[in-house]
């Protein structure tokens, strides 16, 4: 078994409204049916109008209490709350709830690559509909019936360093469930939902670097694209089943 | 940019005291310098001879008072016990925090793919040895100079499913630090650690299933395989960083 992960490179700088689907197949080397497209969040927010310039957000008196206390630009962090439902962790560095239900550090607005020094991308608001229609947009173009994945790095608990994380799935089930299958020695296995679209997002976190531009990868060789299921909510641990809330 | 993935498959079942290298190498379809070797926890203790069997283990009265509240068996929690310095959580299941620094369920201690019902593994005792005494005989059998990482599933607090982290290190760095570097725009990155030998370990977890006999996996086309620098420990978030202990 062989996967392979090719760099989408040669891109322009996405605006609003850009085709990403487009930029994306006229970019890649080939894309095939049952391919794994996976796009970053940035450019996907950015075709999508998913940028706010900081000149235009005044603070409230809680976004700048909360700002001191973090050292942070009280418009950037009147914006994280803006894009929270829940403030997690307020310990220099605001790890909250989206309204998506992802955990993640500053609610996903982002200051990098992004051409103006006050503008930042929040997150789609709605990634999975935004891979879907990625997926449908690639089929229509060439023809290749793909998944998409949307993905953004995230931090983690008790580990150093980035991730990539998949925010929105669609063409393929985004966690795979062995619970009960037999293991080598016939023992059904007890706790094994996979992650696969994690697996899969973090794969391309390989090519994509940070300072690179490489929006997309193309994946080969994954199992179970079918076109029709997923969605980035599965990977969303229901909070009565998070000890860590 | 492309970056490949081969399983390695058809070794036979590890025993204590198997040269793991020798029977990766044999049965790759090639080892070059610069590619990863990933090599499932699972074999890694297999062959160091990492293995418990339940029938030998007397459980204590604070291991038995565990397992009434968690419904597990007596002899299984008294192990985790053993491989742990401190719980961290002990709700539905066992997080410890392992004499590695690692946190995850059950210390590692692992009944699944293991011949014999009452037989189960421990986490290597020092996975980064393990890795650097792979790397080393992988390059005395057949002269490639390689990084080899030591990878296991862990659940993650938040999002559902399991994904193969970097319990090992050795050959690259860990971790790579971007920080300062400038992005497209020029402007300095903020936060950005990337955890590459977690983001590998994901990969190969594609390649690797639960329910495969996929012990290793030869990852092509990462930079940074130096062959002599990188440990498992810099993935580690030292307490005093980490908001969710």
């Amino acid at each position: 078994m062989t996967i392979t992960l090719d760099a989408v490179e040669g891109l322009p700088e996405i605006q609003p409204g850009d085709d990403v689907a487009a930029l994306v197949t006229r970019h890649a080397g080939s894309v095939r049916s049952g391919d794994v497209v996976v796009v970053a969040q940035k450019v996907v927010s950015k075709a999508e109008g998913r940028l706010r310039d900081l000149s235009t957000v005044s603070a409230s008196p809680r976004a700048r209490r909360l700002a001191k206390h973090l050292a942070q630009d009280p418009r950037f962090v009147q914006l994280v709350l803006d894009e929270s439902v829940r403030i997690v962790r307020q310990d220099r560095i605001l790890i909250v709830e989206t309204p998506h239900g992802f955990i993640c550090a500053n609610a996903g607005v982002d200051r990098s690559n992004v051409d103006g020094a006050d503008v930042v991308t929040l997150l789609p608001l709605d990634p999975d509909g935004s891979a879907r229609a990625l997926r449908n947009r690639i089929g229509e173009i060439g023809g290749a019936d793909v998944a998409v994945i949307i993905s953004d790095t995230f931090g983690r608990p008790w580990r150093i360093g980035q991730v990539n994380a998949a925010l929105g799935v669609f063409g393929m089930a985004a966690v795979v469930d062995h619970r009960g299958e037999p293991d080598d020695f016939g023992t059904p296995l007890q706790s094994t939902l996979i992650a696969v679209a994690d697996e899969i997002a973090a794969a391309t976190g390989l090519v994509m670097g940070k300072a690179r531009r490489v929006p997309a990868v193309v994946v080969r060789g994954i199992d179970g694209v079918d076109g029709r299921s997923g969605s980035g909510r599965e990977l969303i641990r229901p909070p009565e089943l998070d000890l860590f809330r």
